[in-house]
């Protein structure tokens, strides 16, 4: 499966976020994610990095 | 493999902007890639919306 997690990158740590996720989709100055099980999430905030290889998003505030 | 195309959304249509993508980095107002195989582009827009179970990253011009 190509879907990747999403974490929140805060004090330099990366704390889980949503498990799974298939759609990120920037919305009005924040980011709206959706897992693979159909879960949706509001993050007020941004994309850092996203790497795919590494099944890896990382989100963090403004 | 789990990487995913880059797409520009322009006029309606999604035109191929690099394939393979790995990492994908907002960095001062502009988006930075990078492919499987090295291949390295900066695009002056934002992030449209990404389907990780399309493989589908999709940019779009400010």
């Amino acid at each position: 499966m190509c879907e990747a997690n999403a974490y929140v990158y805060e004090n330099g740590k990366e704390i889980l976020y949503l498990e799974s996720v298939d759609i990120l989709k920037p919305e009005a100055g924040k980011i709206y994610l959706r897992s693979l099980f159909g879960e949706q999430k509001v993050f007020d905030g941004a994309v850092r990095e996203i790497s795919l290889l590494n099944h890896k998003i990382v989100l963090e505030k403004k």
